[in-house]
């Protein structure tokens, strides 16, 4: 136990509501309250609450219903006391000014996860997990963070650190013995070990760009040529799944996003005014605009004319925007109406114009075939985490990029051992390694890493 | 009990939070909710929690602590189970989806309340004041609110009323005896009841002008001929409380009100453009903005230039708006700072220009004097109710007009049994006061009654 002093803040969103909860926690949380409440609070067993009134300068603040919750067995490990008061911003202000009064501080923003974490109920990984499991507005985002919470990412990290730890103190003992040229950690299982770690954390790095997506959203490109019906199927798109669009104004000049959970997947579509202006120069700089957010995006939807545009034609443009290659791109043919209408299209509409990847066809005006586009949409999604099965995914930019100086530093490991590197170098690399792993589960932390991680966090949690 | 279907709200106010809670209530309360549960929440008593996660198709959508309440003790008087999630929207809305697949109904807007005055847990009048609880937003309003929450009007109308139902009994006992003109109910201490309710509800009656402004804000009108600092005084009493300023559109035309709370009491001060203009017709219009303002004020502050226009002819201008004689008047004298700068004034600045009232010397400009003024503006408002203690007060229109009606019906009982109407007669008259009397207390409602009350609760209380 790091912490002592007592905590208290308004743990439920501002605002009128039914309930309105005040978090207290510290080894005075009880007493300090029962001197405001009431009745009896001190010989309340943990996991017990009680009904009563707040009382302040004699007078019935509130009826409330109080929780104790006795250390160790509470979420911060100290004693904690919850109380249910009336939703009124009004009365949450005065019981907390009471408290105050009291001699308990206002708590900071994340301070309560922050002795959770200090006071070993959970792992740093897993405290920053609780803050994205509020963020969370996707059943995609939602799992990440569940998943994250419940040690997904740092058991297996933390297991790993643990063995190398014991090689490393072995490489450590040898050069205690000098001259003498004695090996105690076994070469063979080391490599094995550092093998393992390397395909580990190379694994997690890669799975940045799908948990990333899932957690912000993955950035979806509608690009095509003007009067292709963009905005058309943007509409089509939203319109079906108005409840949970939200207008977010783009952060980038020219390029509003509207987001839309598909399946538990949100996407952050991103439109552009790129490619519709007509003189040479502007041309270039709207191509130069919609490569700069194809680029940025996890999934790209070209979508053409049927009737002005083959689909070769199509792929032939696509391939000349020099796109990265690891981009995901959904061929989308859109005004099948007309098409049908006509009786004619430009050419045979090959059903695989990328292997194993069909053209989608739809109407954008009539909104038909979108609920087709929308599974390829939320399959393509799928597909980034082929191979991935149910492990963990990282969506943390602090976690890629101690787990990339993990990784190098493992390389460093690695190529040590096979130029057979003497063991007081190997063992400053493997330090390295454990330096940068033990950064994410929070085995090593500094206060200004801590202090980043949970004044994110809102106040009371 | 009247209800035993099983309902469910969240609770806290939407946004994100550290917590959010989700109420269930009903029969079946506790057993829907251990379905989706890890743990065993039927053997748990009441006032105990547990902690565990919600389980959505196998997979954990979020771990949580529950709150177990047993009937009759409970809010709602059936069983309820309260379940603190993390709060994220997303979460407290995938957990309620959950909870009505299980059959739970999402309740309508103040359902809990109302399932609480339907069990008997409280009466209308206290139901009532849940919500105004929750809306409160100063000392006083609060006050109120708990005052009738805690049965402060309700307690003495409902003994008062029970006293005249056994009179009407008798009465009507009396009726059945027809020609044989027996008398049991004892006209004596009849008409001392009569008298004892006419006095009762009198005093609430005229309990609404402080207890309506103590819940929506004392209505302040400020007013003054042009240029006499007007505006600055609004801005200097203002800016000494920023904080707690919002700025509400005016509901009238050309009313801008702020408010501020002073010693606990919200002030809605209106400030109008009214005796602004010059040629006389727009003159006379603003005179009758101006007055139109200042009747349905609680308080009036003219204010005027101590260099241009003395005591006596403001209080003469005052006068000449004829305002009706309950009104409240502070006179403030502004621009002292210039008075002090020449050494002069006009005239005698009297200490007392009404009875007990002297004016109140301000330099809006310097913002001096100001908290002299803000005691006299929180004095006219305790002074409204000299005499009334520490009685209750009514603040609801719902209670002001059956009060009055109860207050007609007991007239005319008054004047029935001086004219020596007969039992039928009078017991008639006796009933509609039971009536009135009783819908307070919710012992008398419909369905329409309480829909009304009930569908401007916020969801979830």
């Amino acid at each position: 136990m790091k912490h002592f002093d007592t905590i208290a803040a308004i743990s439920t969103p501002n605002g009128l509501g039914a309930i309105g909860v005040i978090r207290v926690s510290g080894k005075d949380a009880i007493s300090l309250v029962n001197n405001v409440f009431s009745g009896d609070l001190m010989k309340v067993d943990g996991y017990r609450m009680k009904y009563g009134r707040i009382i302040k300068a004699g007078k019935v603040l509130d009826e409330v219903v109080v929780g104790i919750f006795r250390a160790p067995n509470s979420f911060t490990r100290e004693d904690v006391v919850e109380i249910s008061c009336h939703g009124s911003p009004f009365i949450l202000r005065e019981v907390m000014e009471l408290l105050v009064e009291q001699g308990i501080r206002p708590a900071e923003a994340g301070e309560f996860t922050q002795r959770a974490f200090l006071n070993g109920a959970m792992d740093l990984s897993q405290a920053e997990a609780v803050a994205d499991l509020i963020a969370s507005s996707s059943a995609a985002s939602h799992r990440l963070a569940m998943n994250q919470l419940r040690g997904g990412i740092s058991k297996e990290l933390s297991q790993l650190r643990e063995r190398l730890l014991n090689f490393v103190s072995l490489i450590e003992l040898e050069l205690d013995f000098g001259e003498e040229d004695v090996e105690f950690a076994d070469r063979t299982q080391l490599e094995a070990l550092i093998k393992e770690m390397l395909s580990q954390t190379g694994r997690l790095i890669s799975s940045f760009q799908l948990g990333n997506a899932l957690k912000q959203g993955v950035p979806t490109a509608i690009i095509g040529k003007p009067n292709a019906g963009k905005s058309t199927l943007l509409n089509a798109l939203l319109q079906e799944n108005r409840a949970i669009v939200s207008d977010i104004p783009g952060t980038t000049r020219d390029v509003i996003e509207d987001r839309m959970v598909i399946e538990g997947i949100e996407f952050r579509l991103m439109d552009t005014a790129g490619v519709r202006e007509t003189t040479d120069t502007i041309e270039k700089e709207g191509v130069h605009r919609t490569l700069n957010i194809a680029q940025r995006s996890s999934l790209i939807m070209y979508i053409f004319d049927l009737h002005q545009e083959s689909p070769e034609e199509a792929q032939a443009y696509v391939n000349s925007l020099q796109l990265p290659s690891s981009s995901r791109i959904l061929y989308v043919g859109n005004k099948l109406d007309l098409m049908r209408m006509r009786g004619m299209h430009r050419g045979a509409v090959p059903q695989a114009s990328t292997p194993g990847k069909g053209i989608i066809l739809i109407s954008a005006k009539e909104g038909s075939q979108l609920d087709n586009l929308k599974s390829r949409m939320v399959a393509e999604v799928n597909s980034f985490s082929e191979g991935q099965g149910d492990q963990a995914l990282i969506s943390n930019v602090r976690h890629l990029n101690a787990l990339k100086k993990a990784h190098a530093a493992l390389e460093d490991v690695e190529r040590g051992m096979a130029s057979g590197l003497s063991g007081d170098l190997l063992s400053i690399d493997i330090r390295t390694v454990l330096h940068y792993v033990g950064e994410i589960t929070g085995e090593i932390s500094t206060d200004e890493v801590l202090g980043n991680i949970f004044g994110k966090f809102c106040i009371g949690k």
